[in-house]
C-alpha cells in the first residue's frame, strides 16, 4: 500500500476514531491563565545557563542570525557575560545549554528566546491539570529579542517586563482567580481576530478584565499606568497567552495511538518542524518557508526578510490563525487579499482537518466551528500544507512586516511515511 | 410632476450636489468626547424642572407607558416630588416641562429621559465647533429609566452615575485631552460592531484608552474599581458616546437647501419622527413600528413588547447600525439571521443612500465605505425605509430583547411631498 492509503477498513476506522479522540481532547481543554513567574521557578528543566529557542532542535552553527542575536542578548541579560562578544565566546565554548521551548512545556514567539530570569505567563489546562508557558509579548516595536535584536534598548525592555509588567499582571490575574483563555479566544474570533497575527480584540478583552482588579490592588499608580499603557499600545499582547493556552490544550492530545493529527507546528528560521499525535515526540522537518509579507515600510523587501520562525504556529494546530482568515477580513486586507480570498483559505482549511470546534465559531460562516485537527493524511492527499500566519523578521533582527507562509509538504510526507509504519 | 420625480435636469443636479455636500459635512466631522458634566451646566435650554425625552414631540397624555414611568422617576430623582404619585400630579398639573432631547442638541437612548442633575457625555465636533450631549448608558440590566422602570434600584443607579461614574469618566477624558469617537467607531466596525445594538469593541477600545489615565489620577481606588467594573459588565457602554458623536456630526449638515438627506431618525414609542436637511427643523412622522425581537427570556413575547423608541436611530443617520449588518455577523445571528441576510441588508442600505463613507470601512465588503446619507427620494422610490437596530422595552418598562424595526414609509412620503414644494 502507498503511504497515503490505508486500505483496510478496520485500520481506517481506528485512525478516524483516534483522530476524533485527539480533537475531543483538544476541545475539552480549559486553559486558564493563573499568573506570571520567573521562568526558572516554573519551567521544567530550566537552569541558569539554559536558553530556550523556538522551533525544532538546531545547533548554534546552523541557527539564523536573528535567533543567534536573541541568544546573545539573553546571555547578557542573565549577567552570564558582560557584553555580546563575551556572550558569543561563552556560547561557542558550549557553556550555554540551547534547547527548544517545545522540550520544556513552553512556546516562544519568533526567535522564542527565553532564559532563567525572564518572566513567563503560566497557563494551566484545568481539564487535564497540565501547564504551559510563554514569555509575555515584548511589544510591537521594531526591537525585541523575539525579533532578533539585542541592543541595550531591547534588553532594557525585558528588564522592565521582569520587574514591572509580569509582577503587575501576576497580581491582577491572581486577584481575579485566573482568566479562562478559551473563552477569550471564543469571543475574540467573533470580533475580527484570527488569534495569531491579529489579537486586538483578545487583548482588549483581557485588559478590560484585568483593569478593575489592578486598580483595587496595592500596586503603585505609576507602575500600573505603565503596564496599562503598554497593553494599550500592544494590540498583539494576547498572542503569547493564546500560545501558552494552545500548548496546554494540545499536550494532553499527544501520544494517541493511530492518531494522524498534528500536535506541533513550529519553525526555527531554518527548519519547520512538526509532530504527530501517534508519533509522540518525533520531529519531522522540512525547510522553513519564505514569508509572503506586507512590509511596514518601503525600505524593506524580500531581500532582507528572514525565513519563517517561531512557535506561534501552535495557533494553527488548534484551528486558528491561517486556518480562519474568514474571521479576520481586516487581516486578510493587510495581506492584500479580499474577503473572498479569506473565505477560500478557510474553506481549504476544512479540507485538511478532522472536525469542527464545538466552542469556537466563525460568524461569517453562520457560526460554523473553526476547522480543528490537521490530519497529515489529508495534507499529503490534497498536497495542501496548512497556511501559517506569521510576522517577518529582518535578516539582521527586527520586526519588518506581517505575512503568511506554508508549512513544507516534505515534513508531512516524512511524518506520513513513519506513521504508515506504525499501524 | 410627481413627488418622486424631479424632471428638470438642473434641479436633479442641484439636489445631488446638495446631498453630496451634506454627506461631506457629516464625514468631515471630528467628534471628540471632551468630558462629562451635569446636564444643567451644559445642555442648552435645560432648567431644573425640564425633563427631556426621546423622539419627536409628544404630550404626556399620548406617551407610552415606559416613557411616562421614566419621566416620573426623573421627577423623583430631581427631588421635585417625594414619590411617584406626587410626581404624576406635578406632571399632570403642567409643572414639569417635557421636551424632546432633539430640541436641546441632545439625544437619549430608548425613553431618553434626561433631567437637570443627571450627567451627560459632552461630544464636540472639532471641525465645526458644535457640541452634542447624551446621558451615559445606564447598564445592560433589566431596569433603567431608559427602559422605563422607575423603582428605587433604577433611581439609585442614576445617582451612582451622577456621583461616581461621570465624575470619574470626566477626570480620565480630561487627562487624555479628549477621545476621538470617529476613530473609535472606525476601528469598532472592523471588530464586529455595527455601532448601535452591538458596541462591544467600541466599549473595549474606550476602556483601554481610559485605563492608564484613570489609574494615574487621584481618584479613590474603590471608586475607580466600580467604574471599571461597570464598563467591564456593560458591552453597550460606548453606544451613548456614539450617539452624541452622531448628533454632533449631523448638526452642521442641517438646513442645506436642496438636500434630500435625512438628518434625524427617532422614536418616542408612539411616533417615528424624521427630519430632512433642506427642511430644517420640521418633523415628519409616522407610527412607531413593531420591533422584530430576539427576546432574552421565553417569558417575554410580542404581546408584552413596547413599540420602537429612542433617539439611537441617529446611528443609522450616519450610516451605521441597521445599515451595516455585514459588519456584525454575530448581531445578525442573535437576530436569527445568516451572514447572507446581513449582506443583503447592507446591500439594500446602499440602494437608499447618497454615498460611501471615506473613513469608516466594511472589511467583509473589501473595505467599501459604509452607506452614508439616507436620501428620502430613494427611500420613497424603492419603497424601502431604513432598517433600524434597536432594543425592545417591556410595555410596563424593562429591557426584554434586541431587535430590528423599519422606519415608517409614511414619514418619508410626507417629507418628500414637502420637499417637492420647496424646490
Amino acid at each position: 500500500m502507498t503511504t497515503t492509503e490505508f486500505s483496510s477498513a478496520d485500520i481506517k476506522e481506528r485512525i478516524n476514531e483516534a483522530n476524533k479522540k485527539t480533537i475531543d481532547i483538544m476541545m475539552a481543554g480549559q486553559p486558564v491563565w493563573i499568573g506570571d513567574s520567573p521562568a526558572i521557578d516554573v519551567v521544567p528543566g530550566m537552569t541558569k545557563n539554559t536558553i530556550l529557542h523556538a522551533g525544532p532542535p538546531i545547533e548554534w552553527d546552523r541557527m539564523c542570525n536573528p535567533m543567534r542575536k536573541g541568544i546573545l542578548g539573553a546571555v547578557v541579560f542573565e549577567g552570564l557575560a558582560r557584553n555580546l562578544s563575551e556572550a558569543k565566546e561563552l556560547v561557542e565554548s558550549n557553556e550555554i545549554v540551547l534547547s527548544p521551548c517545545h522540550h520544556h512545556s513552553a512556546v516562544g514567539g519568533m526567535t522564542g528566546i527565553t532564559s532563567a530570569s525572564m518572566p513567563v505567563h503560566i497557563v494551566r489546562n484545568d481539564t487535564y491539570g497540565n501547564v504551559a508557558y510563554c514569555l509575555p509579548h515584548e511589544g510591537s516595536s521594531f526591537k525585541a529579542l523575539g525579533w532578533g535584536t539585542n541592543d541595550d534598548e531591547t534588553i532594557q525592555q525585558i528588564r522592565w517586563m521582569r520587574d514591572e509588567l509580569s509582577p503587575v499582571l501576576n497580581t491582577g490575574v491572581k486577584a481575579i482567580g485566573g482568566i479562562n483563555i478559551k473563552d477569550i479566544i471564543g469571543r475574540a474570533i467573533q470580533m475580527g481576530d484570527e488569534a495569531h497575527s491579529r489579537c486586538t480584540a483578545g487583548t482588549l478583552l483581557i485588559a478590560r478584565k484585568l483593569a478593575p482588579y489592578l486598580v483595587s490592588s496595592d500596586i503603585q499608580k505609576d507602575m500600573l499606568a505603565r503596564v496599562l499603557d503598554f497593553i494599550q499600545r500592544t494590540d498583539i499582547f494576547a498572542l503569547h497567552l493564546f500560545m501558552a493556552a494552545g500548548r496546554s490544550m494540545i499536550d494532553p492530545a499527544k501520544n494517541i495511538p493511530y492518531s494522524s493529527v498534528v500536535t506541533t507546528l513550529c519553525r526555527n528560521g531554518v527548519e519547520f518542524g512538526i509532530k504527530v499525535s501517534a508519533l509522540g515526540d518525533q520531529w519531522f522537518t522540512g525547510p522553513a518557508g519564505k514569508i509572503r509579507t506586507s512590509y511596514f515600510s518601503p525600505q524593506w523587501n524580500d531581500s532582507v526578510a528572514g525565513k519563517d520562525i517561531g512557535d506561534s504556529a501552535i495557533m494553527e494546530v488548534i484551528g486558528l490563525g491561517g486556518l480562519i482568515h474568514a474571521a479576520a477580513p481586516a487581516h486578510e486586507h493587510l495581506l492584500k487579499g479580499t474577503f473572498e480570498s479569506a473565505m477560500s483559505k478557510t474553506k481549504e482549511a476544512y479540507s485538511i482537518t478532522v472536525g469542527e470546534h464545538n466552542s469556537w465559531f466563525l460568524p461569517a460562516l453562520d457560526f460554523r466551528g473553526v476547522p480543528i485537527g490537521i490530519d497529515i493524511r489529508k495534507v499529503v492527499q490534497t498536497g495542501t500544507p496548512p497556511l501559517i500566519d506569521t510576522a517577518t523578521p529582518h535578516i539582521d533582527g527586527g520586526f519588518i512586516g506581517s505575512g503568511e507562509s506554508r508549512a513544507p509538504l516534505e515534513a508531512f510526507e516524512k511524518a506520513l511515511r513513519e506513521f504508515s509504519k506504525t499501524i
